[in-house]
């Protein structure tokens, strides 16, 4: 389990072996069922959790009662909610397995001593949020820009992979959409009509 | 002017002397007159702008060919097409000068050498990611969840400087209203009916 990580981290950062024999004095390994709740909102998050296998999703109740989904994770992606996890307060959003899903998870401690320890490793964690945050940013220009057709075709083309793994109805809450509608862009999609 | 960098640099991170050195020598300094556009979209983001006094705006032309804003930035944040930047293609935002701004800037040769060089300036724009990331995800789940009413309020709350430092119609176009309804709360809000 902890080679995938090792091979992720290698992927963006040089490190060294101590860096890495430090890595794994801190890291627990966890596996969580289909459908269990890794976190609830309204509890600190604790951790960090780097996905070896599974998918999760984070989500809200909002304000008319539903759930809406602000995140999914697979294989090779960081899990976490990082208002709470940085600034130790009350998780606004609760992350729950889709799948059985392996897990390494670093807590606030283990993570604040590998940042200070490990240039290599903090580099690495740099690297991850400055892609976070350009994911972020796309998503909040699509929000803004693109019609529902356009919004399906760009999350499509950057993450096929979900469209099979997800249930549907989760996939329109991430989209904002109705599922009836989601549902619409599929079959109009199918028929070739565009 | 870099002396207002560093205060904010101490802030969050520890520097050595050297670190410091290295980034002065490594930094530019600008001053972009009102209206002057530091970035034009579809050309590549060379800077990272650290806006030591005055307001940006970052925007884009939607597909009605409207103006949309994405980020402001003031004094001590800042301002740069991330994805621009890192990955080193055309930029999807304009940044543009609100006020007179004085900046200082660091291209992305200068950032790779300072977070080569110097952990403690790697670990002080890890944390200004994370606060991006964090504001991002906050952000992402407003745009889900309020209602307009709760959107402003919650803006107001955390940034009360723009609502004097911005026009109206580019807070509107920031909060995703027309300037109609923004206009139609601020009226409520004067008149105190909520």
């Amino acid at each position: 389990m902890v080679d995938q990580l090792i091979a992720h981290i290698r992927k963006f950062s040089t490190v060294e072996e101590a860096d890495l024999i430090l890595l794994e004095s801190l890291i627990r390994r966890k596996t969580y069922q289909k459908k269990e709740l890794v976190l609830p909102a309204g509890h600190r998050c604790h951790y960090q959790h780097f996905i070896v296998s599974g998918c999760m999703r984070s989500f809200f109740i909002n304000n008319k009662g539903v759930e809406q989904i602000v995140n999914f994770g697979i294989e090779n992606w960081w899990m976490t909610d990082y208002d709470s996890f940085v600034n130790e307060r009350a998780s606004a959003l609760n992350i729950q397995a889709l799948e059985e899903c392996e897990v390494l998870s670093i807590n606030k401690l283990g993570f604040d001593e590998l940042i200070r320890k490990s240039s290599g490793l903090a580099n690495y964690f740099r690297i991850i949020l400055e892609k976070r945050h350009i994911a972020d940013q796309r998503r909040i220009q699509y929000m803004f820009n693109l019609t529902g057709e356009e919004i399906y075709d760009t999350f499509f083309n950057l993450n096929p992979e979900f469209i099979q793994r997800v249930p549907q109805y989760m996939l329109a809450s991430y989209l904002g959409f109705t599922p009836e509608f989601l549902s619409k862009i599929r079959k109009k999609k199918s028929q070739g009509l565009s």
